[in-house]
């Protein structure tokens, strides 16, 4: 079934806090596992790169226990199954669920999230059909819920998240307008990601361009950095305007809270709403989301971009990539 | 029909910021108003103070334009009709809606909240079958939406709106922990209003008292004050909290933008839900909440104190009464 006899891992070396970097983790090879009965090895194909795998090494305010010093990285892959010991799972089905930063895993059927399609790339599966494209589909229809004609901000609207969730609220019938980073990203939020406009937030003055885009002010804040943007977006909301909290890349750090303008208020005489929420507790309707999301791929209403990284050496630094915005869509890293 | 010949009124003199002070307001005697063709006169019998009154003169971030100086206040108030030249209203019919600090009030149809029941006390009617009530009925049945055996926690909860929102989360099988200030207070909260237990954050460590009171924390979050005890107990939320964003009585000032731990990272990773809103949004749903609200004051399940100060020139005061945590219930002005 397979000639190698060890596998790569990459495991969690220190929890420096902050954005993670290279340095933070280091390469071990382990022993080949064997599947016990009832489990199977997968071979990794791609594994993932995402903002939220800084929150997954934190050692505080986590959803799920942080990934322990010495433990293999916790991330989504792709992989295929190479030898089966579990029933209704065959050698040659390709798979994903969170097999780690590592060659080789050995799941149990629980940890398989689905099958690919047969004619399936693999880092879809990881993006735009994978956690991107459920967060964006589930933050943007079930929280968000834009109407026909409301005004739409998404912040890291060039990411792999904010780009699908800007189609998504365009597809709606809403006016969508993008926050990016550098004039490139801006263009792309127009002209690939079904935006009406797009704000530099590094070369512009994100409250007077607010003003000047959205003068009447915002029904929806797609929210997916905090910090000053989502400072600004606060002071643009129209009445029982909805923000959806998914994540917070312009924080460096929250071990020591970082404080902001408090929300209250705005909330109070805007009759706004700000929930944070989390794709993963949506699994009972991937199905629904998976089969929507894939028809607005195949008929070109929704369009992603990736970038591959070739071999798991390239993993210990992509989620700094990610956080220093270099990357160009869904980093993704191949094995 | 009356033989006064003037209108004494509580006008608005300067805005100084912060907590409106007696000295803030001055009395007027102006003419005694003529109702038009289609108006009516009414005669102020109370007239209510309440939290919010302190936002509706703020210049700035507001849901109703603010009062200008030189007018008269704004408020709820429950008067007599006098002279009615409207359709449908006739002298001796007792009506509730925003009349004014003032002892006469020439107003139309529209803006007649409700005539009140032929046996309704005028005080109830601005408070637990007022503004308060229907505040508490709103934010704790929609925005809140307490399930039985959940823990709520309800921050100035031997309050007007409080209690009453603590009693009806009581009503929905849910556990409740007050948070009030002072032990008469908090004595209060657990005899009369429904609380399983107070935390008196005068003298106790409030982020103690929740580890202690509500272990696995809490669920839904009613709040009337923001500030230091909001900030508090963001910490103690479970996951798919609900907020309800009330008031920011511990918030002095709004106008230099008042700072605060940043609430993202605590709503994203608990997938919780922090929501402003006013009762006033609910006018559709009133004759719903009032028929609830009625019933449960009528069999004793929803209690509720008032204190009643007499005469109109108690009223320039009665904001910052409010404020220092004086009143003893639902504080209304006798005219």
């Amino acid at each position: 079934m397979t000639t190698a006899t060890g596998n790569r891992q990459i495991v969690l070396r220190t929890r420096a806090g902050g954005i993670p970097q290279a340095d933070d983790f280091e390469l071990r090879t382990g022993p080949l596992p064997a599947p016990g009965p009832g489990q199977m090895l997968v071979r990794n194909r791609f594994v993932a790169a995402e903002p939220a795998m800084r929150g997954w090494i934190n050692d505080e305010s986590n959803y799920w226990p942080p990934v322990a010093i010495g433990e293999t990285m916790r991330s989504f892959a792709v992989g295929e199954i190479v030898e089966s010991r579990a029933d209704g799972f065959a050698q040659g089905d390709r798979v994903t669920g969170l097999f780690g930063w590592q060659d080789y895993a050995v799941v149990e059927p629980a940890a398989i999230d689905r099958r690919l399609a047969p004619d399936e790339p693999g880092p879809a599966a990881l993006g735009i059909l994978g956690l991107n494209g459920l967060t964006a589909y589930f933050g943007m229809l079930d929280i968000c819920r834009p109407a026909p004609g409301e005004t739409v901000l998404v912040s890291s609207a060039a990411g792999a998240v904010g780009s699908a969730a800007a189609q998504i609220a365009a597809l709606q019938g809403a006016r969508v307008v993008g926050i990016a980073g550098g004039a490139a990203k801006c263009a792309r939020c127009v002209e690939e990601f079904g935006c009406a406009a797009a704000i530099d937030y590094k070369t512009e003055d994100v409250g007077e361009a607010l003003g000047r885009l959205c003068p009447d002010g915002v029904d929806v804040y797609f929210d997916n950095v905090s910090g000053a943007i989502s400072n600004t977006a606060l002071r643009h909301l129209r009445p029982f305007a909805r923000i959806a909290v998914c994540g917070t890349a312009a924080i460096t750090d929250w071990a020591d809270w970082p404080q902001g303008p408090r929300v209250e208020r705005h909330l109070l005489v805007k009759r706004a709403t700000m929930r944070g929420f989390l794709a993963t507790d949506y699994a009972p309707r991937f199905a629904e989301a998976l089969a929507a999301l894939r028809g607005w791929v195949a008929d070109g209403r929704l369009r992603y971009r990736e970038q591959i990284l070739d071999g798991l050496e390239r993993a210990p630094g992509s989620i700094a990539m990610l956080y220093r915005g270099e990357n160009d869509g869904k980093l993704v890293i191949r094995l």
